[in-house]
């Protein structure tokens, strides 16, 4: 995490929408970085804490319009939820608009990009405001060149049996543990919520089609000299017929020494209805993708069982090892001892 | 082909880069509508035939300049070739303003939009023309809505073993044959240079990646109820890790009920030098991708050959029959009938 993000504290916009499902941007905040939640906007729910709502987020307190926030010395409003089409609702523009007055940077990872706006645009300009749109591409898109060879780091990536199944998260709860070892370690977004919590990475799902594989490659390249290990944030999923082609073009782009696969034991179909895969066939259909390119590691199953007693989560644990011959465990339930050593053994036999 | 198509008289800017492999633009208006080509303008060639440079386009004469075109009647200006970046070499500016003076409506497959260009957008205006960007995504994009399982027509996808391998020619090349058949059959295209010759399709490659497969499944349903056959043009390639992303987008969005596999006998290698798969390694990986969703009918191998004679033509044909029991041919060399009635026995017997 950069200094700036050290010192974010951010008024959340969350109106109507803060819950454990919808406010997906607030709430990646409240768990990974919490000491930068100065206070949450949701007249629905004021007077709570974040963490009497979605169950973590602390004390984080919950007001009903932005100009409570101001006691808690806010100095960024996040447009905390991502609505479906990814547009700003229109009654949100006078708080956007408040906030600018008050100089507060703006952070949105909408698809439209407030930056764009020609009245936001003055208005920041006016009150020497910063507008950073997380989703924002970069303007110096490239083709993949196919640098993956030239490659000094391990490049570890999440994948999943479908979207919304712990690629982020399992990485970022990994971090800490493997921060403590030698491995020197990143993260590298690339996704609006991941990049929120590091300043390196790409909105992939936002790159013209054209330059997905290109993007990611030249985030990694940029700092492999840097590093001993890359945490590459995995998008969409394989088994996900709407956003498999940034999923594919993630992959081909990073070409990964090594897989972490995402799983939840308890869900059967995805947002579709199309049932999900077993371990056993999403592990084959990734080594047949990369095939033509590489060898890759499958280092471990990283399991979601929020939804399970502890007894059985336990027992899907076992199952998915059994199934598969790798470590598998819940790295946000259970900590992060297994797989952060599953890839310290990779890697470190690596290198 | 609309009207509009058909009345099209194109002065062709291939400056400098006039041959069988960069001006692909061009060469898909010389093979496929020779009628629309009015004049090439390539410096270094002028004096010749298109016929004498590339073995196709007959009489198209080439010229030295953009005025001397004019003497041929051209009423819009194709930017003919697609330079690395995708964007308009500065020393041609001045060639689209004359065009722009001379009251020819500006068409481009550039991933920047001149349309896009304020000097551009100005000097159009005032000259009553139209700029036209072939890859200008819609404005009204959607993600996958999984529409596939209410279609009544017959999806057929061209995939390759490589970029650049025949998907969209052989389409093209079947498309005389199937439309003498009693199956209503349209071809989709989801290139620049596919959308050069139908008005049905999107550039999915300049599509903003989270909408590829949305952008297709859109352009399919919106002609479902008008045709039996949908030949859909293919992108990039499952093996070409560049744009493999565009690709499985394309085949998850699209959904095909059936896959033409295009292959080139001779080549060995990709363009970054990794080696080419079997057609069997093809096929199998196509069926893989797809096999979490639906079964698909692999009708048979559309061919390259043009780099062989035609004894080893013929036995590259054998020799892929044999590999995949499927039939094989090459139809821009041989003729469309073999792969035409395989996809007619294909499809008849599914309706």
């Amino acid at each position: 995490m950069t200094t700036e993000e050290l010192t974010a504290r951010y008024a959340i916009l969350a109106e109507g929408s803060f819950n454990p499902r919808d406010s997906k941007t607030a709430n990646a905040v409240l768990r990974f970085i919490p000491e930068a939640a100065a206070a949450l906007i949701d007249s629905t729910q004021a007077g709570k804490t974040a963490q009497q709502v979605i169950g973590y987020g602390g004390d984080t307190p919950i007001v009903s319009s932005f100009q409570e926030t101001l006691k808690y010395s806010p100095n960024r409003l996040l447009i905390g939820i991502a609505p479906i089409g990814g547009e700003l609702p229109d009654e949100w523009r006078i708080i956007v608009l408040d906030a600018i007055g008050e100089e507060l940077d703006i952070v949105s990872g909408l698809h439209t990009f407030l930056s764009d706006d020609e009245e936001f645009k003055l208005a920041a300009s006016a009150n020497n405001v910063k507008i950073i749109d997380l989703r924002k591409p970069p303007t110096d898109l490239v083709v993949s060149e196919d640098r993956w060879r030239e490659r000094s780091s391990y490049v570890l990536l999440t994948v999943g049996t479908d979207v919304a199944i712990g690629k982020m998260t399992t990485l970022i709860q990994l971090m800490d543990f493997l921060r403590a070892s030698t491995l020197n370690s990143v993260f590298i977004a690339t996704g609006q919520t991941g990049l929120l919590l590091t300043d390196k990475g790409v909105c992939v799902d936002a790159v013209v089609s054209d330059f997905i594989a290109g993007s990611i490659e030249s985030e990694i390249m940029k700092v492999d000299n840097d590093f001993d290990l890359q945490l590459v944030e995995g998008q969409g999923s394989l088994f996900h017929q709407g956003y498999s082609g940034v999923t594919l073009g993630l992959i081909h782009g990073s070409m990964p020494d090594g897989l972490l696969i995402c799983h939840e034991p308890s869900r059967k179909v995805n947002d579709y209805g199309t049932p999900l895969p077993t371990l056993t066939e999403a592990i084959d259909l990734h080594k047949a993708v990369m095939k033509p390119f590489r060898e890759v590691d499958i280092i471990g199953v990283s399991l979601y069982t929020a939804e399970l007693s502890e007894d059985k989560a336990l027992t899907a644990i076992k199952e998915a090892e059994e199934e598969t011959g790798l470590p598998a465990d819940d790295p946000v339930r259970f900590g992060s001892a297994k797989l952060g050593n599953a890839i310290l053994n990779t890697v470190g036999s690596e290198k």
